[in-house]
């Protein structure tokens, strides 16, 4: 499969959050294919857990016009470890610090336009502190809410947890423990 | 939450598969914000289940430059419901029918930057005919997978299947039976 050959790659929309390149290739039999690639930064996403209970967001979506209950998350800035990432983020909109990190895995984000890569880590052993959301998180009203594994699985079933990167990290989650 | 008010929308990126929205909005408390929202169809993500046995597709993917096993999945064309994608996806993409059809659910496949979702089908009853891809399917080599449902967590546990589409629906799928 090295044989898939990019002729030609063009920016042809970029903003502060994403990239949009308009490419040409040639696939293995010669014939001619274009894709429109996404281009976005790798993320996190962090289950932070003490003892029997999960700590998640509850925020504000501009983009689904809904609040929605996730597991932390947040983009890899450049130069930052996953790891290093899953610290800031715990921490900036949950305000929580964990001692011990475990990397769970990691997905394709979104296979159909993108390459984008979300890395799973599981944090334990936790401390409270501040929160330091950013303003649109403040705006959309952050907060921390606590549930057991059996209220996530429950909200997950009836539709109360409809965030894809939640869903999958517990996928991750529940097939280790 | 009704009172974010988007002040501004507009088209700044289109092509046959997705879209980007330029759009400047108010905060409840007055603040001016702006987002960049990608647009692209609803998809369906179908578990094709017999008996003990699942199948799934492994193809070739340009976006990732690797071969990955999925779910069968793809858009809901204009005008179709999910359940009608989700017959002809399984068709086309793996060759297979099914009786008998149950919603698993659906979720929001990328909330940082869409609003689109994807919905969850369970396919059972199955009888395999032809399959039918498209073009790009097929020089991505795409051939239907069967695996034990014990394969699979496997699979996902160790990152042979490392897509976020199939651990959400699988972590349905898990919930429910």
């Amino acid at each position: 499969m090295k044989n898939w050959k990019t002729v030609k790659s063009k920016v042809v929309f970029e903003c502060k959050y994403l990239k949009i390149l308009d490419e040409d290739f040639l696939t293995p039999s010669g014939k001619n294919g274009k894709y429109y690639i996404l281009q976005r930064n790798d993320f996190v996403v962090v289950i932070a857990k003490d003892k029997n209970n999960f700590y998640l967001i509850k925020q504000f979506r501009y983009t689904t016009k809904s609040k929605l209950v996730e597991f932390i998350a947040g983009e890899i800035e450049k130069g930052e470890t996953p790891l290093k990432a899953a610290r800031r983020e715990l921490q900036e909109e949950a305000g929580i610090r964990a001692k011990k990190f475990e990397n769970l895995g990691w997905y394709y984000a979104c296979k159909g336009c993108s390459k984008q890569k979300g890395y799973v880590f599981l944090a334990e052993d936790l401390d409270f502190i501040k929160q330091n959301p950013d303003e649109m998180e403040s705006e959309g009203g952050i907060k921390v809410v606590r549930f057991k594994i059996s209220e996530i699985k429950k909200m997950i079933k009836n539709g109360k947890i409809d965030d894809n990167d939640t869903l999958s990290a517990f996928c991750l989650f529940m097939l280790k423990y």
